[in-house]
């Protein structure tokens, strides 16, 4: 694995990126096409066998072996009030999540993950963003590094959540620097902020932006953090080095990934997207991205419990096109 | 379990049909609200959890024990040449389904159900709609006896599923004689008719519907058959009876219930609805019976696919409803 010490190995990292395997990609398209069903009749599962295929490098793709990582961290923007629980919970959840109690415990137990808590100097949150950058280039460099040095890179695929209370806010604030446009329409609920909170959190994410200027590449972690973000675009890199897939959940994750899609589009190539976040930025950065999510359950919780249900999706994409029969074998008259 | 030998028995089963559980309803979500989570933040996984809850009449519900029953018929009208694959395919299919090569065997596979395949007199194809009925009441009533018989009460779930060789054509022609307009706007492209073929399958519609009038109750069947529906319909009643909880497939299930729905409203009350299918009628369908479908992967294979997948999800639900940790258990500071 490269190292991930400064901004300027990992722009080496993202310019060096390996792309998919167009043969494999091509074979697998082959093969569904053999399969005892209309073509296309499976519609996106056809989709996500062919991209397993593509970034796995083979017409067999694998979930055998998935890694859930889940990276917590804490923001020192939670200081101007953005968030209706405490700043705790999210130590309190990392003990939960540890004890096997929380949603992503129950869904990665169903869908066959290997779930592994990340928890990111929790005692010491970033900077407020609106005094000042919420990390120094060695702390985010280092969240970087943490979040690519946790990948098991003997995984199939690698399934990305958080947890951090403040981070809608971090999250908004990060799809609005990318993207740009009025904040407002970045800004959501998150755990629970009524209308009047949610005014408060696109105020809070002006004063930022006003403060830091619109950035829209790993610069933009520098300025609004916070760690988790880091790890999760560490992860994200590292998986990509080994092409390995790499499974996304909601919208803090896919916030996460907007300075790599900044920094270069086809950096998420190998990336799917879990869900459809309740979260009403998560639509338009999906958009912006030119991605689609997997699932719209209606749901807004992180952890990676959104992935965690698409994984079950991808593992019957690929049951299918592993294990099918084709009209040859099963002497089935095509049409 | 009553019997379903004539259509007064099964009007006087529809009429004697038990409700959900308010009682169960009503703890269980209180359950939800104590859970690790912002209240909602699962979204339908909520939903989805307290329904089965409300219908298997229990605060912690099961999905250890999962029938899926695919249903499998044949079609006279295929005389008219409406689908571009023979007849004969619904008996390889079936010959596939019991070897375990079709997509259905993998997807119940991967999410835990129990396949039953049950033909419907294969070489006794019901008559041509658009020449006589399409089944006598003694023909009718035997498929719907058969599919409820085929029921293991037993089950924590029903998940229903066919095959049919010509089923698009009889779905769309139920949908459209119980819930009428224009005939085109219920005709998809089934296995894979192109728009000339979908044409020809309105205007063959069209005159079934002129020979048999519009039918809103279970004597739609009796017109536009076929036995695989019938079998739906008795497996739906089977499951109402015994309060078990049902999960349709896609456009061909629903179009099956549809006669069950224009007989009583609230017939299909403990019916989930697995997938919206990307045949154009589904959606319609689902509207005009007020239902919404848990996922939506631009599948139309039918075979109980996307129902399979989205018992997943509700593997997940209930996982997260039975075993999560509440706010007080976990010792989480609430907002």
């Amino acid at each position: 694995m490269s190292n991930f010490k400064t901004l300027a190995d990992i722009s080496k990292i993202i310019k060096e990126m390996p792309v998919k395997d167009i043969e494999a990609e091509a074979k697998a398209i082959a093969h569904q096409n053999q399969l005892t069903k209309p073509p296309g009749a499976l519609g996106i599962l056809e989709e996500l066998a062919v991209f397993l295929s593509s970034w796995q490098r083979t017409t067999k793709p694998s979930l055998k072996t998935v890694q859930a990582l889940v990276f917590a961290g804490n923001h020192g923007i939670c200081a101007q009030g953005v968030n209706p629980f405490p700043q705790d919970v999210t130590k309190q959840m990392v003990e939960n999540f540890k004890a096997g109690g929380a949603a992503i415990n129950q869904l990665c137990e169903v869908s066959g993950a290997d779930l592994n808590i990340v928890p990111l100097s929790l005692d010491d949150p970033t900077a407020d963003f609106t005094e000042e950058e919420a990390m120094s280039e060695l702390d985010l460099c280092e969240a970087i590094e943490i979040g690519a040095r946790s990948v098991n890179l003997n995984s199939d695929l690698i399934l990305l959540g958080e947890m951090g209370i403040g981070n809608s806010t971090i999250s908004s604030a990060l799809a609005a620097s990318v993207f740009g446009g009025s904040v407002e329409r970045w800004v959501g609920a998150g755990t629970g902020s009524d209308q009047k909170g949610q005014a408060h959190k696109a105020a809070i994410i002006e004063l930022g932006i006003k403060k830091h200027g619109l950035r829209n590449n790993l610069s933009a972690l520098l300025a609004f953090g916070g760690r988790e973000q880091a790890a999760i675009c560490g992860a994200i890199l590292a998986a990509r080095e080994a092409s390995i897939p790499v499974l996304l959940d909601g919208f803090i994750c896919t916030a996460a990934a907007a300075p790599l899609f900044g920094t270069s589009k086809n950096s998420l190539d190998h990336c799917l997207f879990g869900h459809l976040s309740a979260e009403p930025g998560h639509r338009l950065l999906l958009e912006a991205m030119g991605k689609s999510a997997i699932l719209d359950l209606n749901m807004r919780l992180g952890e990676g419990t959104g992935a965690a249900l698409a994984l079950s999706i991808l593992k019957g994409a690929i049951a299918c096109h592993n294990n099918m029969a084709t009209f040859e074998s099963a002497g089935i008259s095509s049409s």
